[in-house]
């Protein structure tokens, strides 16, 4: 079964279990619409690519490990989108999940998927329960307090933020989750793979950035010049457009380079050059070529 | 040291994790004032009740199983009481934390409370890693999908909800997460203790319901007559005064003998004693007395 399929099984599997007779209708329905239709399910890939990297010999946690790496990140985009941070109206090029749904129903989506991944993590253990604490930990690091997602988020509530670290928990940090936990998932020791997600996150947010900036709501899915708007820091309004598109090429060869030894070494690397190659804007390539 | 020291320095701990450099000061503060000054903390205290019953040989993952019963716990307070819930103004006698901080770090917040009762079970767990997976299990469904807190917050955004299942899964699941965890963190088996944790739900919800109708403010330490603003369920509008005082009492007898056979038998029958006989309201112990 190709990556992707592995994936959307194991969410699809994940999402099922608010189906259960006695779960509100409307709260599994929610959490289905913050799931599918998929974005381009990055995280949850790099995760799995990761996995296979390093020879991976339980591929239920491997499944459940990238699951929950893509349940996290599609939780953060729905309380993301909420009216008290971007109030966004779209996601994915549908109505957010507040919008179709309503405040209390995104909320509470948001919140049970946070706690899904974590059960889906519990469930696949069985089969190895002496790698679930270093998956949660490197999981729970990603989008947690001091340094994961809610903190990054949290930023955006101080008088001042540092552009670097704010991105870098925003952002990085859970990437850097998804290469550690696709190298928990297989039994290989975590610490040399949080490089090579730090330098892939901070290239998907430069990308991010430059998609905000010059304005490709139908690449994008969803609003756009969100971040001038918010006052929010963006590396375009930081380093220039050129600036920002030298920038992303140079963290994509980095992140290319910073690929530590494992089995499949030269696979991982071409899929770091082929997700790399497709973050500029489709609009920018021209321009950068 | 005492039960009620042990969980307050577990939960001291936990929550000084977002006051390393690095993390947003705003979001550390907005947690603290969720989890501090405290509040009865029944569930954390039912959770080590029964792993002292049961014979715990573990303490700190006791500590940690109880502390992340109680960060869940404020997780949900949090939420509920936002604006788009039950807009509250006040919790345990003082501002809610939306209108200490802000929606937006409420909601951040209350995220970080979640995967926080994560990543403090797994730091946990080096000590005894099979009891991870058991522990996330029991404490997972309490909250989540299918039958957890979110599950019974959401019975609010449907037409209609069944008050029996609306307040198992509002109340009794966390309650039922809380002695199947003390009885997991002890290496017990978790099923004999869910009754228990659901009869002890059911009576803590139903005096809830009773001093939310006969109006405590100052003992509720958050407004009363809720219930009725929002239409929600509540035993005292379908049972009536008595009925709901009498139904309390019998569900207390209920959980004392329900039990099941364990080292400290006894001694956790007593507290349940105890712990029951503090549930009825102090206006209306003098009527059914």
């Amino acid at each position: 079964m190709d990556p992707l399929s592995r994936i959307e099984r194991a969410l699809n599997a994940a999402v099922a279990q608010a189906d259960a007779p006695g779960c509100p209708k409307l709260l599994a329905r929610a959490m289905r619409a913050s799931v599918f239709p998929r974005g381009a399910r990055i995280r949850s890939r790099l995760c799995l690519a990761v996995a296979m990297a390093c020879g991976e010999d339980a591929p239920d946690v491997t499944d459940a490990a990238a699951a929950a790496i893509e349940l996290l990140h599609c939780a953060s985009l729905v309380h993301d989108d909420l009216p008290c941070f971007d109030d966004a109206d779209t996601r994915r090029g549908r109505p957010s999940v507040h919008c179709q749904f309503g405040e209390p129903l995104a909320v509470l989506a948001g919140d049970a998927l946070i706690l899904l991944a974590f059960q889906v993590l519990a469930e696949a253990a069985a089969v190895s329960p002496v790698r679930l604490a270093p998956l949660i930990g490197v999981i729970g690091r990603g989008v947690g307090v001091p340094h994961g997602i809610v903190a990054g988020q949290a930023w955006e509530c101080e008088d001042s933020a540092d552009l670097a670290l704010y991105q870098r928990q925003k952002t990085g940090a859970l990437f850097a989750s998804a290469t550690m936990a696709g190298a928990a998932a297989a039994g290989a020791e975590v610490t040399p793979w949080r490089e090579l997600g730090l330098r892939l996150g901070e290239a998907f947010q430069v990308a991010d950035d430059l998609r905000d900036a010059v304005g490709a709501p139908e690449e994008l899915g969803k609003p756009v010049g969100q971040d001038l708007a918010h006052q929010r820091p963006n590396a375009v309004l930081e380093l220039g457009l050129n600036g920002a598109i030298g920038w992303l090429g140079e963290l994509a060869e980095r992140a290319v380079e910073s690929v530590p030894a494992c089995p499949g070494r030269a696979d991982l690397r071409s899929h770091i050059v082929s997700e790399t190659s497709r973050l500029l804007p489709r609009q920018l390539a021209k321009v950068a070529a």
